[in-house]
């Protein structure tokens, strides 16, 4: 076990709850089917080796443990403290075992802040409490945690009835006990060890953000199952999914309320703010998380990953004897984006020479034929292996393993072809857990069915990809921006031209004659708009003229838009007006920044025009990145199609794009206390070789509106 | 058992093979565990009453059954011979048996079509001589056909040494003979009664089509689980498709060939063509066919259509104990386009009063408190689903039921609550299957997870609305348009309109002068086209001009026009200019009729523009359609969104976008051997009230293009 080096103070003091050495339970209780008494009872049996003081004030005894009246007569400060009391007495217990020295405490209790304002404000009391006091809580409304390694089960869970748990690469963190205890149940169904288990319940001190940090951080751990509602601390998450991928930790997400009806029961299930589940599902993706749809296929990648295997490419060499089951295989890897590549021509001559009836492209069919000379399988899979050159390798068993007779001599055909290659293996079946562990057991991962395996497969080739990914660079951050107040067009260029984004040649004319000569400088067909920092929207005013084509229609336009400014916003500043180009041509999209209800601030990049509305073709990342992510960002929507050019157009000037997205980043990080948003709209990618031009711009402020 | 009538000759002979009265076995073989022993131990041991004849010239006894010489040698003509001889000795077997007035054959035998031509010239002789002698022939390669209720095994698979298939509501029908086999594996093992089995291999003769057909039509088989990996006989797939829908049969396909690897792999694995992937897609969709995306899929979904209980609405009350399940049951359910409506006010007022720590909305949470008191829990689920008025009712379950002293009263609880409701009951559990089947014997779908469940709820509620549609009313057809050769924009109009597609307002004009009186008629500015049944492109001619403003414009650009096809395209025949108006605004989409390689003509629809390259937005219809079944394929495009009219824009006209793509069904379907394509490319979709406008038409018929 890695012991806490000093006594749970390390990591933020979470040690303490999440692998103590030493545990008080307050609210003892005699009987091993009570709350009270299941964690002595779970923790007795599992043979834990640290101290163990049960605090019950009427007994002297609790399940045969020597028992103590309070915390205050514990012999020594325990790490942990096990809260089994009602909500109404959990604030004096906390506040008796802060006083004691008690490091952490798990609080059982429902009733906080799930039960309305009252349950809020209580719960805050007990979170300041545990704070003043040092000490750090998990819970309310918690089932606790568990270390399998060290026998401490804090949890009244009664998954632990049927077994404890077995040590393993795998640690499960969930908001949800219920959820948590049902994917390890599944999970250990699967043969999976998982050394830690921890629920965080309401959150009122420690989150899903700061266990996932403290678990990923563990040298035994190389997968976590997460299952969360919404997330608190988002740069703890942030640092929490960073730290992950440097270290190769896979993180295989269950985050519920995609839907509107789902994030509705978010609502009434805890306090947890659900965000938008498009800008959670995109930031998944920039940190190389894998969020899961299904508790099944969280469980197959997890079963994946937990290997620690990841292959170096995304070639799936595809060993059927069923030609149709091998059909239906490669059109799932392909939906998985892996390549079910052909053997080449050689290749498929040396098998066809082997066996004449089968097909030996890939998927390789060697029909059921195969089935009744094993040697000549096993030679036949060991040539397509070693010619082939797949970085994973998956065979179609069907129901043949469920045949004990047939089982072993098959495993062993198969594992001989595979003997000498470093490649991935894996196989389907439908057979007995005893057959699935023979062949777990040769270094084959096994699952029910293709899309499982190519899913399960075609994660581990992301995740590899993503840990291979070096670390960002620190971005140098522009300073914020120091304007007050609502912003001008005019002003929001300003700010966002301070921080690296270009914008094209306009000037601001204060009226008809400034605005004429800014013309003839800018050279004509002109756009002129009315500029101010109370007229956020400025064609709903008729503030916006556009192909203006001489010196005195400017001089007319710019009268008129003063003129149609002060009658439909009276009190409006006006700044004057803008003289700008006019861009024809280009790809229309939209850039911005969003600030998510949990995850803030997000630059959004999107296909424009009315296609957003439709379509909703955007995306989204966390700030502040780099151009790298910047491209990653762009190939996720539609528009990188059309700005790779289509029907004969002329490529776009994607680099520039990349480079006005991530300076966005930049200011939108440099900002974050202080944007409401961004809209960068339209923005156009010109043709390679003439950037990006922002043609608008607004930038909402907290004070109000720009 | 629904005994042929009329010894196997209705239904095109095909009683005799799939449900025969007496059958002769070539090739017997006195050892059971060989393809010509395997039917015949089979044969004996299920208990099947009609006559038994193995031919086998060197034995008098085969398994201690009477065989005889030769088929002729029979003393009367069986129902059905079952070949079990190699590929060479097939065509003589099939011979002797139409010699003999054997109504059907059933060839295991491979190393036919799929061997390449040889093989297919093989595979065409003993068709042949299956048809010359008025006998059906089911494969060659395939595995045969079962009737469980007649205790009929003509097939050699292993499945059937565990266990004959039990009679109930299911039919497999599979080209595969090893998916059928694996799929029947499963469907039983998940309870499901099979009563037919067929597998139809190369399809010689018999298709999947005509499997289809005859299955649908049994009275005993409310669901069909189907594999394909091409169509044949395309009427007879739409008229099996169209049968099942009106008999409330359900049909659970899985078709691949999804991707271009699997499609690739479709060819050399068998001769059907696998046709357009999203053809077949929509299709299904028009149909009301359930097409499975995995095996676990399409079990799920068979499974719960056998049940024949459809609901009559799309509502789903959840019912949980856990709020992390219920929140990701909702998203799932919202993924299926099931309705988690919340309950009325007054019924969650109700609900509080009986457990005011649950959450009574919807999903309904009743904490895990409500495990303790199950009484209470029943009268709550009853509340529940009494006052919530919903078609479905789901119950989370978990590792509850594991617990066998639990299990049972669980169920009663849950049963208790639902009694006199009519609401369709599925719950979610993990537990042993002899606690999964307590739950079923009294009502209750099993699933393991809430993708599954919801997922094959939202299955049936497509399936009500399918099978509720009523039969498409006949469509008359327009007369076959008569000209032959290729068509210019013109000629295809004529042809177009006259099958009552209705175009703008235009003009085909031989000369300037002409050009300019027809400009003057239809009013300026107009569009000046290139008219020539040899230029089809006529963009990349230079011969479109736009905005043509008053006569004199009109004669240059007619003369332009004429001069730049005279230089660009020499020899083609030139009928003059296209003068048409200019049509401004309107949404702009894109039909056409397209030849699929397997399910022939189609029309397509989609959102026009560059998009429907980037996006592929299009969908299509086999046809002849009615204008409803227009209105669901408009519905199924991102163009609908556009057509109700986003940012203020009014909404397009429906109404006649849908009877433009019905009557251009009725022209594909009364043209449907002489077209090659159809491309109504901008189909400019107006306000409401003015029209559809079908601004440029291509006509490509199969003599030649247009």
């Amino acid at each position: 076990m890695d012991a806490p080096a000093n006594g749970g103070r390390a990591n933020g003091g979470l040690d303490a709850i999440f692998s103590p050495r030493s545990i008080a339970l307050v609210g003892a209780s005699d009987d091993p089917a009570r709350i009270g008494g299941r964690p002595l009872a779970y923790l007795r049996r599992s043979g834990f080796d640290g101290a163990i003081y049960p605090v019950n004030p009427k007994r002297v005894t609790v399940q045969g443990v020597p028992a103590f009246a309070s915390v205050a007569a514990l012999p020594a400060a325990p790490d942990l403290a096990l809260l089994a009391v009602p909500a109404a007495a959990t604030l004096e217990a906390v506040e008796a075992c802060a006083a004691a020295g008690v490091k952490g405490a798990i609080v059982f209790a429902a009733g906080f802040a799930e039960m309305g304002e009252a349950g809020v404000a209580e719960q805050r009391r007990i979170a300041d409490a545990a704070r003043a006091g040092g000490m750090r809580l998990l819970g309310p409304n918690c089932l606790g945690a568990a270390d399998a390694a060290t026998g401490y089960y804090g949890t009244f869970s009664i998954m632990l009835d049927e077994a404890f748990l077995t040590p393993g690469p795998v640690a499960i963190v969930s908001q949800s006990g219920a959820y948590g205890s049902h994917v390890a149940q599944l999970a250990r169904t699967r043969g999976l060890g998982i050394r830690h288990w921890i629920t965080t319940g309401n959150e009122g001190d420690v989150d899903l953000a700061e266990a996932l940090l403290w678990t990923v951080e563990r040298d035994d751990v190389r997968v976590v199952i997460a299952y969360a509602e919404g997330i608190r601390r988002r740069e703890t998450f942030f640092a929490a999914l960073e730290r992950a991928r440097e270290r190769g930790v896979a993180i295989v997400m269950m985050k519920v309320g995609r839907s509107d009806v789902g994030a509705r029961a978010v609502g009434s299930h805890t306090a947890a703010l659900a965000g938008s589940d498009a800008v959670f599902d995109a930031v998944c993706r920039q940190y190389g998380v894998h969020r899961a749809r299904s508790t099944a296929e969280q469980i197959d990648v997890a079963y994946a990953c937990a290997r620690g295997h990841y292959p170096s490419g995304n070639t799936l060499g595809i060993f059927t004897m069923s030609g149709g089951l091998g059909i239906q295989m490669a059109d799932d890897a392909d939906a998985a984006a892996l390549d079910v590549a052909p053997m080449p021509d050689k290749a498929q001559a040396e098998l066809k020479a082997l066996l004449p009836y089968a097909s030996p492209v890939n998927p390789v069919d060697a029909t059921a034929q195969a089935m009744t000379d094993l040697p000549l399988m096993s030679r036949y899979i060991g040539t397509m292996i070693e010619r082939g050159g797949y970085d994973m390798f998956a065979a179609i068993l069907g129901t043949a393993p469920a045949l004990p007779s047939y089982a072993e001599r098959l495993a062993e055909a198969l594992d001989a072809a595979a003997a000498n290659s470093g490649v991935l293996r894996a196989v389907t079946m439908n057979a007995p857990a005893a057959a699935v562990r023979a062949y777990e057991e040769r270094g084959f991962l096994v699952f029910d069915d293709s899309v499982a395996l190519t899913g399960a497969l075609g994660a581990l080739v992301r995740f590899r990809e993503s840990f291979a990914r070096p670390k960002m660079a620190a971005v140098p951050l522009p300073a914020p921006f120091r304007a007050t107040g609502p912003l001008s067009e005019h002003g929001a260029k300003a700010v966002l031209g301070a921080a690296g984004i270009a914008f094209p040649n306009e000037r601001l004319a204060r009226n008809p004659e400034e605005a004429a000569a800014a013309a003839r400088t800018i050279g004509f067909p002109v756009v002129v708009k009315i500029c101010s920092p109370d007229i956020a929207h400025k064609t709903e005013v008729g503030g916006v003229m556009v192909g203006v084509a001489d010196a005195a229609a400017v001089t007319a336009a710019t009268e008129t838009l003063l003129a149609r400014a002060a009658m439909a916003a009276p009190g409006a500043r006006i700044e004057g007006v803008l003289v700008a180009p006019m861009i024809a041509g280009g790809v229309e999209t939209i850039a911005g920044i969003h600030i998510d209800a949990t995850l803030g601030p997000v630059v959004m990049f999107g296909l424009g025009g009315i296609f957003v509305e439709v379509l909703k073709d955007v995306t989204f990342r966390a700030v502040p990145f780099d151009v790298g992510e910047a491209h990653r960002m762009i190939a996720e929507t539609n528009a990188a199609a059309l700005l790779r050019g289509v029907r004969g157009a002329e490529p776009a000037d994607v680099a520039a794009l990349a480079d006005t997205l991530a300076a966005l980043s930049r200011f939108a990080a440099a900002n974050a206390d202080r944007l409401a948003g961004v809209d960068i709209n339209p923005l156009k990618v010109m043709p390679q070789g003439q950037g990006a031009q922002p043609l608008d711009a607004l930038v909402l402020t907290r004070e109000g509106g720009g």
